[in-house]
């Protein structure tokens, strides 16, 4: 695509707004890091978030890919919002699951699984290894990168196995977890990508930037057939 | 497992007691004649329909593995229904959709697409072509089988890549289609099986009857981990 | 990347000197008519035939992309160059195999399987359904394309299931093809495509050029991380 | 199978006959160890070392699953048993690769890449983690087991994509590992299994020899159908 990718960063936003250190480390929101880093990276840049107006999504049909960071208010979102976002997916869009997502409602339609997982908030050291070193979203990376407190995520990760491992992520306390899981699904592309609680600066991580810019950029929509469904003629005499 | 696998076969049950010509070929059901063909392989069989006490579901507890064939009335499935099996198959139960269920709501549910393709109705000769040579659900079988009149379904199939596509549909109208796709989801095992039409007697054809048995054979649940969520300390100390 | 990929077009280069039907349909033989159709979408490219200096193969280490064609003369590509193919691609470099390249050296060593097929030469209709609609292989294509006439290759092919399955080919004769299969290997793609037996004029098709390119836009090398192995200190105390 | 599954443990013997400190761990050699396992789980058991009659593959016919332990002098093994090997795989055989045979000669060949990874000899603590529930290669473990004292092996792993990642494991020195890596090759099934640096007592841990016996349950042939290939008559008049 010649035009810049158009990217809807979609953040719920909460906890920003509750906890004075998350506002600290976040003073435009999670959105507003993201967004930055993905206006600094030469992408189209929109924000969204949870008590905004059409609960944030009034650019949904504008946007190639959206980005999804959401851990209080998973439930809030609402039914039809859910179902424009898989249908978007399934026609093209990309859609970039960020951390706490696992649990969203979206990501969890989309994979059709629990999307659970072991947790620890506990200042837990995270390297995340490069598993497929022919991904575009590993370009520009070293073989690892690590974060250096982080909150553990530990397997079993009840997910559909990935179309791609991107990323396996070590952990100090003991754990691992398939941190990067890239899938197609109908025209679209879904990429989960484990880092960043709250608490943490990890967004300001210029790795962990490069890896959702990355990402974005590989899961715009190109110009792959459109599927369509139905009735059909044969084409075949019989 | 010594003991046989338990296998409840749930049908829809309309088109049966609606269409005499569908009630000719089926005379005890479509779930009547897998059943037979199920329990003619060695199975614990038990059936279910869809407007029996708990919308024939009250075994469902008792289940190994559950075969579904529906179509006229997907949306009176009950969500709570829905929401059961998909729980239970994470935690390890089998699920075998076959045919017009590639649009029922657990199947929809488990994949995360749409599951919409395209089809015809016209006596299209099917050839069901293996893909997976070592395959379980292959065993038995000859390089290919045939089904002499069949609905067709076509290409694209809006489902997730399958974990292990089994088997490639040939039509003499001019399509193919994925009709044999495994997955693992939690720790549970679901398949796909195309063939199916109510107009047809393909589930009296004995390749169908052993493909069917082969998957609940390979969808039983074993002696895997059941995996676990939540907080957790750490396994090491930092 | 800004410069434009560097493709090299490998070909045996014998049935058109051999056989005065090959060379009417491919007057600059087969590799001329991929180098035509490559230049005109902006590619930079390069040819080698098996009977040159090097096997065809100086400009090995300028390719970023390999496109291979070869069928009489498989056993004379030298194991040299076998292994230089090999070691490239696990670097990074993109290799596409035609056709009867499928049985061709440099692919059987980097699939570790027999690659052998079912084949007939009857002038079949092939019809290509695309089944990843998300794949930039399928990139301006329709939901199929068709190839008039063309050897047919039928299933079980023995190939190392595809990381994505971009093809399925439907044949007039009654079989089906996985004809478009794309893989990872070490950091490099390859990707298999079916069509272009030498009496027929594929290579001149709109769709297959389309495809062909790009095929070796979505395989050259970009910015990931170069693996390294070998002995290595820990990067954590213990 | 009704009959015991047949298993031939092949090993190197080198290190058991050169090192004492390798000779006291293992005094039957680690084909011993792991024979004894294999035969208490059921299975019908033989061994083959290099410096045998045939290179210890004497009894290849006879088996359905081959296990194999190398390291030393992986050169040493002979061109036609690597291609007997493959062929055997190609056609039905299981063939599971132990630790170091992920550099062996025969498993080299069936996956096509380098199979090269990182390593350290620093007595890490490794811990696997179960990332397939549903694989029988998993059967009866709990949701990790711990290895006390091993040697490390470190992503990037060059090898395709595994069918399924049954394991992944956490070392104490920093890395991750995909340790448990599954895959079909024409008829055959393939199983890498990390553990088992010749210096620990490895083989005779519980859980790795419950993950070797389930492996070669999981790798012996059933009843699916035997591939043909070559030239083929229509099966639908055009």
């Amino acid at each position: 695509m010649t035009d810049p990718i158009r990217v809807l960063v979609w953040n719920e936003n909460r906890h920003e707004r509750q906890n004075p250190e998350v506002a600290a480390i976040y003073p435009d929101g999670i959105h507003g890091a993201i967004a930055g880093a993905l206006r600094s990276a030469g992408l189209d840049v929109r924000t969204g978030t949870l008590d905004e107006r059409a609960q944030g999504l009034a650019d949904l049909d504008w946007a190639d890919v959206v980005v999804w960071w959401g851990h209080l208010a998973h439930d809030e979102v609402s039914d039809e919002n859910v179902d424009r976002i898989q249908a978007r997916v399934l026609e093209g869009m990309g859609f970039i699951a960020l951390h706490s997502a696992h649990y969203s409602r979206p990501f969890k339609r989309l994979m059709g699984t629990s999307c659970r997982l072991k947790w620890r908030e506990a200042d837990d050291r995270e390297r995340l290894w490069v598993v497929a070193p022919d991904h575009p979203i590993a370009a520009g990376l070293a073989e690892y990168f690590e974060i250096e407190r982080e909150e553990m995520y530990g397997e079993f990760f009840d997910i559909p196995t990935p179309d791609t491992l991107v990323f396996i992520s070590w952990f100090s306390g003991g754990e691992v977890f398939r941190s990067g899981a890239a899938y197609a699904r109908g025209r679209g592309r879904i990429f989960y990508f484990r880092p960043g609680h709250e608490t943490y600066p990890t967004y300001h991580n210029a790795d962990v930037q490069r890896v959702i810019a990355n990402a974005a950029r590989w899961a715009a929509p190109g110009t792959t057939p459109q599927p369509t469904f139905g009735n059909r003629a044969a084409l075949e005499d019989r």
